[in-house]
């Protein structure tokens, strides 16, 4: 059963959890090797040596990830998952081959467009964490979601 | 020739561009399955009906395109390119199948670490320019860059 939320249907303070996801190494260096192809997230011998001290997932890495999470949890707004851009993002600490990560969806702020009556802003906290519940990314987003009309 | 740039070589106003990078649906199409497998990134003619309009990138391939293009660019900070975090991001108009991107890093800050004088803050505003020249992602993000030591 998957509900559609409308703009209209969320409220600040709704939470969505997620299902969560194991990151393997090939995955790690896979995804460096064609969007972040520094020696930290390809090497871990040669991570070792840097401000990660072994290798670590690019951020962006845990972002995309993030987003797989969100899609195919709970958290369903009408037209989608469309981000106009984020407030602001954190990556607080390194992922690591072999972190289980879940994320948590946190509606903050509804807010109608005068402009675009068929479309809302709804501003979200999401949450990353890996198996420790350690915050890995926390990102606050801008999503324009449709508003209902019989 | 690849120089590097120390904290202490950053300044603000300096600028580096980047080579660009021809987008193909094929690619589109494989990170939306991979990360982001919602109509729009997947399927033209189911986009058409959504507020895209038509196939477009996810956002997270735009940003992860960019972080390539950055590691490839003159842009070479000591210890590599390690983000802390953002301070926004904007996404304010769809990258589509064709699109040519290329990149601007400029500096807007430098930062000394008190409790960490190996290191400084550096704040970057990284903007994404389709082949009309139109920004597509505009972010601000707080880099760690290593300091000399003679």
């Amino acid at each position: 059963m998957k509900e559609i939320y409308y703009f209209d249907d969320l409220e600040v303070g709704q939470r969505f959890g997620s299902g969560c996801l194991t990151l393997d190494e090939a995955a790690v260096k896979r995804f460096a090797a064609d969007y972040d192809p520094q020696p930290f997230h390809l090497d871990d011998e040669a991570a070792q040596e840097t401000l990660f001290r072994g290798l670590a997932a690019s951020g962006w890495h845990t972002a995309a990830m993030t987003m797989r999470l969100i899609v195919e949890s709970e958290f369903k707004p009408a037209g989608g998952i469309v981000g106009a851009g984020l407030d602001e993002l954190q990556w607080p600490r390194p992922v690591r081959p072999g972190d289980v990560l879940c994320v948590e969806t946190e509606v903050l702020e509804v807010r109608a467009s005068r402009s675009r009556p068929e479309q809302g802003m709804v501003k979200v906290r999401v949450t990353t964490r890996n198996q420790k519940h350690e915050q890995v990314q926390i990102y606050v987003a801008n999503l324009v979601v449709k508003r209902y009309v019989p």
